[in-house]
């Protein structure tokens, strides 16, 4: 039997030995081939799977559903990998919850499953949180986004990556205006890279100073006494999208300088109120 | 030959009389089958195609790319549709600008060439207005959606749908609040359904209405002394979004008035910057 | 205090008697007007929230994070709802388990908090399923999308729907073909509607009836052992975008016969693996 | 006046020395700060504007719509970039058409009227050809997307970058299977990076080198006899996802090899038709 797809392509280097379809089924994947080319990462993505996720610091759980993309790389003697035991795999996790350690550790074990020099796990999922209104009290749940990301083997790195709404109220529009001042919903995402030894921080604490940085945080209820309160608070604290991510590196910072984390992304996203286009300002550390 | 997925499906409805493949190619589609089940609407959706596209009162013509959905529907005596035939006329278009009335003759043409009762045919696309700063001058090309559809046959009509963003500024955070409200970019749509012998409105008339019912356009170019305009003109133009709908109905209506078109539905949603979700207002008319 | 939005837009059926800001704050929303136009629809959209969601039928019981659309109707008397009630009662849910009655219910209370005629709620989620390969026995969690859909008042109705891939196999394709068939994945969904006495089906049991109408299921682990039966299997049981569809329309009719639902929808779409766009076809009943 | 902003987030590193709003308008975005953290990119997103795309090596001209990114770095010692500009400067290309040497010119110019080290440009959009079916002959667009991508200054480099689906038959169910083999979309990217000296290849070869990797092209329009060809042809050249991408990779190395260009990634992802998930492989050279 031939694999025509190689020969067609003239690609010689592919050497398909496919014995024939005897007693046991062919196993094509693991057959012999040579090829110039390793593969950087390859399996699965666009898959949703349930994940009890757990925070490292405050051990808090939540029953979420992530969005998974899980590869391995592949030597170029090996043609294929096992597509299956990423899924098997992940299923085995079962209802054990999971932190950024844990994350980590999975994607060793995946690592090793597949017979793979590096393995990259990525996991996105929502987070929430119970969020009072400032003067009411009113609380409900707050919706943000967490991704989980682990590399294994020579560039080993941990990942958390924090996503949220806040406000923005334009400092320019502000000075130049006898009234209000033009103000946004703005979406900030902070990334932080930890080296294996490396605790991730809490997650709620990087979230807060995605909020800090912005003229105000979102909330999921406001009452009228608390929308006075919100309205004002950030006509006090204008800021441009510059500003934001530079306030969140500010902040950031420190736990680079303690050694806490190894480098970080902040980037945000202003939907313009006046444009239809948004506005966005990215720092990479270091 | 059987057809396997009827028999397996128990399905006896289906009475699939296909010979066997001689000189001439099987034609599947056109077998003869007796299900209880007309389709309402077959074809194709999730293609792009790119259109000339003309505006019906000015005129105006852009080449834009449009997201087509094109279907007709099929007796419970037929199989299947000519999926093929969709692609080949609308490629028959070619450089010739098609404004709504040319893209329900599309539709006529459709129903004809597939042998159909009716043919429903949808396709969306950006359109461009040049739109000056207030006060600079300044002037750039300002997005919004634009979708022509055509149901003909019994329930024959023809729709235009446009969309495009805006500002609205809240009128409880202003009267509230000591200093500044809050303020976002909303999506507005704005539909008018118009019988087959109709014509249409002009794009642009109806984008105007929609923006006209916000607290201000959006801008593509602003310098200072324009946001400076913006900013106080939202401000003295709060709206909820339920007050956006409404002002919209009101405007559209008078094209109901006097008959010009039979229907429409008009739809706000404000991208909220105190929220991290959006909140929603709808009239549908008649 | 003048609410200029309405007389800059010259809507004089706008009456906002706002008085000063004393004591109370103003209440702007509930300040008196009149307009023509009452609103089909307003609401709060793009929101996020935990679900604890229950099968009407087998009590199954799943955490899942829904995307809500919660809407009520709104007089021409009243200016504005009251967003902040929303987010409130679904709050106030709590961890209680949800069905499709529950979820009525739910858009019940709504009305009534909302002091409105009829409530719109909408919950979209993922559900999961356990599913085995068919030889190796393999199992993992095989997602699925699912709607819970409530109208009250008037034009009282609960929907279900829900949405799943599949695997189809071209009869054509089969049938001109020397050697193999053109297949590929589709999106397969049924939406159910029922009075509001009527009792939901079992989601599980909807998805089979779509699973079962396309060439094969798909599954979330396959070994190799599984992936010859798959695909023999679907070779074996070719079926149109159409013959999907009436498969499934023929299964879901015996529901509407025994008048355990009211109507039904069921669209496909197949990811053609031949072209770069997509095919549909849709049924609806009565 | 005291930009709130800074004070209440304790940043002492911003000094904003904004005089009181005299005659002239205060220029709050060049107002004097020191901030530790230059930013690495800054500018707008989400912009959508029309663009006459050329190809560099046939000449070919397209009118397309692309979806902008535009962003400049900026040092410390500056608070804002000047947002304004980069619409200006878009709507200047006017109708010129633009190639990737355009583009980077374009890219060029915008680091001059920002007065920045770097600007970072990408352009996004669709782009046409017109297919033959294998057999019949009949014609019509093929769709694929195209992303220029610029960034000049210290890391100075162009990229081409384009994404076409194509047609996958997997190896492994042809092997395995006695009759058919399940194949699927497959959604190919292949990115090559270009020293500003550089001169890009062709669109369309790039488009083709991913198109034959894979089991076949898909095309626009088919015939029952191209159906018939097509089946046959992708039956007889079953490829992995491994495969394409490294397929793929001998390929456009042959460009690397000539020094045509200085790097690229291919990427491939199968919307597999036995599964709800994706599966996917990517080769970065060097």
């Amino acid at each position: 039997m031939v694999i025509a797809g190689f020969a067609f392509h003239g690609c010689l280097r592919y050497r398909g030995r496919l014995g024939l379809s005897g007693g046991a089924m062919i196993d094509v994947q693991s057959s012999g081939i040579t090829s110039r080319f390793g593969i950087e990462s390859v399996g699965i993505t666009g898959l949703k799977y349930p994940l009890l996720v757990r925070d490292s610091v405050s051990g808090e759980q939540q029953a979420t559903i992530a969005h998974w993309k899980l590869g391995v790389d592949l030597p170029g003697s090996r043609r294929g990998t096992h597509m299956s035991r990423f899924i098997t795999a992940l299923d085995n996790i079962g209802g054990v919850p999971l932190d950024l350690d844990g994350h980590y550790q999975f994607a060793t074990s995946i690592a090793t499953l597949l017979d793979a020099e590096s393995a990259q796990i990525q996991a996105e999922f929502l987070w929430f949180r119970r969020i009072a209104a400032p003067i009411s009290g009113h609380s409900a749940q707050l919706e943000s986004t967490v991704v989980f990301s682990a590399v294994t083997g020579p560039k080993a790195k941990k990942t958390l990556t924090v996503r949220v709404a806040a406000k923005s109220l334009c400092p320019c529009s502000k000075a130049v205006s006898d009234r209000g001042a033009h103000n946004q919903r703005s979406d900030l995402t902070l990334r932080v890279h930890l080296d294996p030894g490396q605790s991730a921080p809490a997650i709620n604490h990087l979230l807060e100073i995605l909020e800090g940085s912005a003229s105000s945080p979102v909330y999921p209820v406001l009452k009228r006494e608390d929308e006075k309160y919100v309205t004002e608070y950030a006509y006090d604290h204008p800021v441009f999208v510059e500003d934001i991510v530079r306030l969140a590196a500010e902040k950031v910072s420190v736990l680079a300088q303690s050694n806490q984390i190894s480098g970080f992304e902040v980037e945000a996203i202003n939907r313009e109120s006046i444009h239809a286009h948004d506005c966005f300002a990215k720092i990479v550390f270091p």
